[in-house]
C-alpha cells in the first residue's frame, strides 16, 4: 500500500540544532531587556517551527493520505506509485495553528506592551489600536481556514475546474464583512498618472468590495492553473512570500540605517530606509510599520511551510500539494495585500501568474478546447518534456483562428494547420509552462521548474526595485 | 450508486411561504422605527433561512457524497444501500457562512447604533464595547470552524475512537487564545454552599483555561459517543439548544412584563421577568444582557441547521451526520457557555450525556473490552433493538468484576455469569442507549430515540425551573 518511491531522507542533527534557535526568537520578547519588534521575533521562531514542523510531517502522514485515499499517480514519470496527494492540507493546518497560538504575543496587553516600559519607538503599534488590530487578525484567520476548508472539500469532492473559479469568493467574505464592521476605508491613492482626472484619494465604495473579492479570487486561482509539475506552485507561493517578505522589511525601523543605491535603477534619488526614528521607507508612520509588521507575521510562517513543504515536493515527488496549497498560499497573499493596503504592489509581484492566466483565457472560457490536464506531454525515452496540445475536431471559429494567429505571432503558442484547407488543428496548450517549452525547447522537468522559478525571481526582483522608485515620488501623499 | 432509498421529500408550498418572513425579519432592523434589538430579529430570519437551506442542500448534495465515497450502510436496517455520511459538514457550512454573513448586523457601526436614534434601552450594548465583543465573536467563529474541518477529517481519515477524543482540545485554542489576548476575567462565582470557604468570587487563574479546553472537549465528545441510532446526535443538538434559548430569553429586556410561577417548584419567591426596564432576569445588567443576545446568535441559527438536518435523519434515515455534526455542535455549546459566562448552567443541560459519559467510562479506559460499535443490537425479524454485548474472552480482573456489579445492582447493565466459575462472561454495552433497553426492554429504532428525547427534555426542562430557583437567590452578587 505504502509507496515504493520512499520518502526523500533528512539531516536530522543539522535540523536539530535549529530547534534552539526556534525557541531563543520565540521567548526573545518575554527576556528583559525586550527587542523593539518583540512579536516579530517570536515570528520568526515559530516561523522556524513552521519549516521543521512541516518537513517532519508531510512524510510521516503520507500513508495515512495514501490510505484515506488522497493520492494520485505522477503522470510526467514512468513509474505509477501512489503519492500522496492534498497534503497542502498539512502545510495549512501547521500554518494556521501556528498563526492562532501567536495570538497573544502582539495582541495580548501583557506582552505587546513590553517595550513601552523602556525605549518608547515611534512607529510602533500602541495598545489603543490592538482591539480593532485584532479583529483585522482574526477575520484574516477565519478567510484562510475557510480557504483550506474549501481547497481541501475541492480536493475530496474533486469541483469541476469551472464550476471552482468562485469558490475563494465564498473564503474571502470573513475578511469583507470584518472590513465594513470595523468602518473600512474604501479610499484608494491613485497612480501618478492619474490624478490629474481622479485626485490623489478615490473613493471607491462598494467597488472596493468587489476588487478585494475579486483579488482573493484571483491570487487563488493564478496559483492553481500554473500547476502540473513537481513543486511548481510551492515554489510560487515561496517567492511571492519571500517577495513581500522583501518588501515588509523596507518599511521597519531598522536600528541600521542604510541606503538602497537607486542610481544603479536609473534614478537620481536615493532612499533612505533605516534608522529607528523614520522607520525605514514609513517614515515615521506608525500606521505603515503596522500593516508592515501584520503582513510580515502572515509571510514568515507561509514561507517556513512552503520552504518544508517542497523538500518534499521537488522533483521527483514525494508528495502533491494538492488544491488546498493553492487555496491557502492565495488567501494569505490576498489578506497581506488587503489588510495591509499594498495590493497593487502585490499584483506586480503576480505578474508571471497574470501572463499564465491572460495565456489561458482562450482555453478558460471554452475558444479553444481544454483537455482536462494541459500540463507538458513527458516524453518517457529521452526524458524530456514537450509542449502538450490542444487537438480541434472541427474547424476553429473566426474569433478563434484570429487569436490563435495573434498568439502564435507573439510566439505564445504553436500552431498546426490542415494541409488541405489552412484550418488550426492543433495548438500547443495555453499556459507559460507550454510556452516556456515552445521558445526554449523541449527540457526535463526538473529544468523546467527551475526556469520557472527563475523568471519569477528576476520578475518579482524587478518590481522591488521599480516599487521603491515609484514609492519615494507618491510617499507624500500615502 | 445513487441510494434506491429515495430523499424524503419536501412539502414544498409551506417551505416557501417561510422565505417572505425570513426576509421580513433580516431587513426589520433597517425599517424605521428599529425594534429595540435590532441584530436579534436578523439572527431569526437567518436562523429560518439556515432550516430551509438544511432542508433541501442535504438530499441535494447526498449523491456527490455518495460518489466521494462518503457513505455508510445503516448497520440497524434490513437493507444495505448507501446512504450519504458526514452530512453535518452542510450543516456546518450553512452554519458558519449565515454567521459570518451576520456580523454587519451587531457590529457595524452604522447598523448596531439605530436603536440608539430613538429610544434608549437600559442593558443593550452600547457601540463602545463593539470591537471587544467583535474579537470575541470572530474567535468564536475560528473555533467552530475549526471544529468543522476537524470533525470532517475525522470523518475522511476514520481516526482511531480513542486517539481522538483530544482533537476538540485544539479547536479550542482560538477561544482561549483571545481570552488571553483580551485580558480574560479567570473569576467564577462560588456556589452558594461553598461560599464559606471560597468567597463569592474565586479566581481559577491558569485552571480557568484548562476548565475551558475541557469543557469543549466535553460537549464535542459527550455528543459524538450518544450516537449510532437514527436522529440520536442531532436530536440531542436540537433539544440542548433549544434549552439554552429558553434559557437566554429569560435574560432579555421583553416588552412585556411577566411573572414565573415558581410556586409551582416549591418556592416562596416569585420571579419577575419581563419589563425593558428590569432587562429580565438580567436586572437591568447590560452585560448579562449582551451575553445572552451573544448566546442566542450562536444558537438560534443552529437550532435552524438542525432542525432542517433531523428532517433527513429521522428514522429511516436519509442521511448521516458524521462525526463533523457532534464536533460543531459540541463546539458551538461550548463557545455559548465559554462567552457567556454560563457554563455550569450549560453542563447541567449535559446530564443524560455525562450520565452517558460516566457509564461508559470502564470501556472507554479498556476495563471492559470495547466492540467497535456499541449500538444495540438488531433483531431483523422483529424489526426491535436489544442491548449489544461486550464479551469476556477471559476472566475480568477484581476491578472490573467490583464496577460491573455495581453497574449490574444499580440496573445499568446485565451481566452473564460463567456456569461454572461464576466469572462474569458478557455485560450489556455501557451507554445510556443499552440502559435504556435493559430497563424499558426491546423497542424499535424510532421509539428507543423518542425516548432518549423524552429523557434529554424532561431533564433540561427541570434545569430550567431549578435554574430560575438558583439564579433569583445568588443575583445579588452575580
Amino acid at each position: 500500500m505504502a509507496p515504493a518511491l520512499g520518502p526523500r531522507p533528512l539531516p536530522n542533527v543539522l535540523l536539530a540544532s535549529l530547534i534552539p534557535v526556534a525557541v531563543w526568537f520565540v521567548i526573545r520578547p518575554l527576556l528583559d531587556p525586550p527587542p523593539p519588534l518583540p512579536a516579530l521575533h517570536t515570528s520568526v521562531g515559530f516561523s522556524i517551527f513552521a519549516f521543521l514542523a512541516a518537513l517532519y510531517l508531510v512524510p510521516a502522514l503520507g500513508p495515512s493520505f495514501v490510505k484515506a485515499n488522497l493520492k494520485g499517480r505522477d503522470l510526467l514519470k514512468v513509474y505509477s506509485d501512489p503519492i500522496p496527494e492534498s497534503q497542502g492540507l498539512i502545510c495549512a493546518a501547521i500554518y494556521i495553528l501556528l498563526l492562532i497560538l501567536f495570538i497573544p504575543f502582539p495582541f495580548s496587553n501583557s506582552i505587546a506592551n513590553l517595550p513601552t516600559k523602556g525605549t518608547h519607538l515611534e512607529g510602533l503599534l500602541g495598545a489603543a489600536s490592538l482591539h480593532h488590530e485584532l479583529s483585522v487578525y482574526l477575520s484574516s484567520l477565519l478567510s484562510l481556514l475557510m480557504a483550506t476548508l474549501l481547497g481541501f472539500l475541492d480536493d475530496v469532492f474533486d469541483i469541476r475546474w469551472r464550476h471552482k473559479l468562485p469558490i475563494p469568493l465564498i473564503a474571502a467574505i470573513p475578511l469583507l464583512m470584518v472590513y465594513h464592521a470595523e468602518g473600512g476605508n474604501t479610499h484608494v491613492v491613485v497612480p501618478i498618472p492619474l490624478r490629474p482626472l481622479f485626485g490623489v484619494l478615490l473613493n471607491l465604495g462598494p467597488l472596493y468590495y468587489l476588487y478585494m473579492a475579486l483579488l482573493s479570487t484571483f491570487t487563488t486561482n493564478s496559483i492553481n492553473i500554473l500547476a502540473g509539475i513537481n513543486g511548481s506552485e510551492v515554489s510560487q507561493a515561496l517567492i511571492i512570500g519571500i517577495s513581500v517578505i522583501l518588501n515588509d522589511l523596507l518599511y521597519l525601523p531598522w536600528p541600521i540605517d542604510f541606503r538602497i543605491p537607486l542610481h544603479l535603477l536609473g534614478s537620481q534619488a536615493e532612499v533612505d530606509v533605516g534608522g529607528p526614528w523614520r522607520a525605514g521607507m514609513a517614515y515615521g508612520s506608525s500606521q505603515l510599520v503596522s500593516r508592515h509588521l501584520f503582513s510580515l507575521y502572515f509571510m514568515l510562517p507561509l514561507v517556513g511551510v512552503c520552504l518544508g513543504f517542497m523538500y518534499h515536493n521537488w522533483y521527483p515527488a514525494r508528495a502533491f500539494p494538492g488544491d488546498t496549497l493553492c487555496y491557502v498560499t492565495g488567501m494569505a497573499f490576498s489578506v497581506v495585500g488587503i489588510q495591509g493596503h499594498f495590493s497593487k504592489t502585490l499584483l506586480l509581484f503576480f505578474i508571471p501568474q497574470i501572463f499564465n492566466f491572460v495565456l489561458s483565457c482562450p482555453q478558460i472560457f471554452g475558444l479553444v478546447p481544454c483537455p482536462r490536464h494541459r500540463v507538458p506531454r513527458f516524453d518517457p525515452d529521452t526524458n524530456l518534456l514537450h509542449p502538450s496540445t490542444a487537438q480541434f475536431s472541427q474547424p476553429p471559429s473566426k474569433l478563434t483562428t484570429l487569436i490563435l494567429r495573434v498568439f502564435a505571432s507573439l510566439r505564445l503558442t504553436k500552431l498546426k494547420f490542415h494541409p488541405s484547407n489552412g484550418a488550426i488543428v492543433e495548438a500547443t496548450n495555453l499556459t507559460i509552462l507550454n510556452f516556456l517549452l515552445v521558445n526554449l525547447g523541449p527540457m526535463n522537468e526538473k529544468e523546467l521548474v527551475q526556469t520557472l522559478m527563475a523568471v519569477q525571481v528576476s520578475e518579482d526582483g524587478d518590481v522591488v526595485g521599480f516599487w521603491i522608485n515609484y514609492e519615494i515620488r507618491s510617499q507624500v501623499v500615502y
